[in-house]
């Protein structure tokens, strides 16, 4: 099982780079990819968009939505891409074109995945460590089930700040680490928090990261910053070889 | 009806002194107020802390908890005030105890209601202009109802910005003005983005802006942000008397 998962924020050269490196790699040899862009509004347009930005991974895409049927177009993907967007958009979408159960079951099977912010939430248990808002309402917030814990795209740690005129106001909503000490309460499966331009390159069970840091929370423990090159067990601790 | 609806941020002692005079003006008479702490994990630590938070403005709370039923709770509040936190949570206890009608049903005959963030979410036709992260699965976005029109707590335009040390740098995740927007492509209902600080004033079909700004989004249209004292009717229109 081979997954490439990525928190998004690619917006500088060098984090560019390291994508279309991955995405290139984990493709390797896939003549077309299926491209799910459900967590977008305009899904042509959001297929356009990506694979002209993709165009440097040499990965040829190709959008779900022009093969004649969702389910055999999954079936008979050489690769999956599960781009970015409302994580809500995309579970509703996936559970309404019954997509779910083929998507895990291929994956298992060795088809690559890969996904960006709203598509490595869906690799996912649940969709539940997502930092967007519920514009739709899923029949379920249960996902892929690809890894046994959780991600949140996007992660920073500490408290945010506006920019007003030349001057930065504090913000005093809660921070991103709390919400997902929120989720341990009531939730038991670890978390990483994937800084923004972090990938998780992974595996079978185990998974490295690259391209950023990433936060892993356990329940109940304090959260532990890890550096681009560390290897994690699907438990979310440190792997020694 | 008549209803107090805050976004939260109640950091300095200008926001909390506006707190006290408006929660002691909308509770005016009214011996013990019920107080629904639902979207906290420890329900009786979180009504002791906003009880004494609350101190100055003179109202008594009492958490809906220590009432041998919630339902007769409401039936007898003088009046409802909706704390803050995970808005997930809430919605799931809020439908889980079956207090969606019957609160709907009192606020509409008459009792004062207060909300602040998730209590303000939870006042509009469905949670889901919530920030929150979904920790839990309610059986439904439907809440209370109680205003033709959603709110969004905490509301700041703009990119956020992350604090490294003495530096700032952006950060590439969406803008709330563009989640909201997001959601308008799924939903027709117009929204108001409360400004931390900031308070609706809401008398039957019209309300007054407190403390704060509001920007408010139409579905197509641009973003209008408004001054405190501002009236709105409830299609979040200016109102003129």
């Amino acid at each position: 099982m081979r997954l490439l998962l990525g928190s998004g924020g690619l917006r500088t050269p060098e984090r560019q780079q390291i994508y279309f490196d991955e995405m290139g790699s984990i493709f390797a040899g896939c003549e077309e990819v299926v491209f799910i862009p459900y967590a977008s509004y305009d899904h042509a347009g959001y297929t356009t968009r990506l694979a002209e930005f993709s165009a440097p991974s040499g990965v040829s895409l190709r959008n779900i939505d022009d093969y004649e049927n969702p389910i055999s177009a999954i079936e008979e993907a050489k690769g999956l891409y599960v781009g970015g967007g409302n994580t809500f958009l995309l579970t509703k979408k996936l559970h309404e074109n019954a997509l779910i159960d083929v998507v895990r079951s291929r994956v298992r099977d060795g088809m690559p995945y890969m996904g960006v912010s709203a598509g490595s939430n869906v690799a996912c248990p649940t969709m539940q460590t997502t930092n967007d808002m519920p514009i739709v309402q899923p029949a379920s917030f249960e996902t892929f089930d690809l890894i046994p814990f959780q991600i949140n795209a996007h992660y920073h740690d500490g408290n945010i700040w506006l920019k007003e005129g030349n001057q930065f106001e504090p913000h005093f909503g809660e921070t991103r680490a709390q919400r997902i000490q929120e989720f341990h309460e009531h939730n038991e499966r670890p978390v990483i928090g994937l800084w923004e331009g972090a990938f998780l390159r992974w595996q079978d069970d185990t998974g490295v990261l690259v391209g950023g840091d990433a936060t892993v929370f356990h329940p109940g423990e304090a959260p532990v910053t890890h550096l681009p090159g560390s290897e994690f067990n699907d438990e979310l601790f440190i792997h020694h070889r």
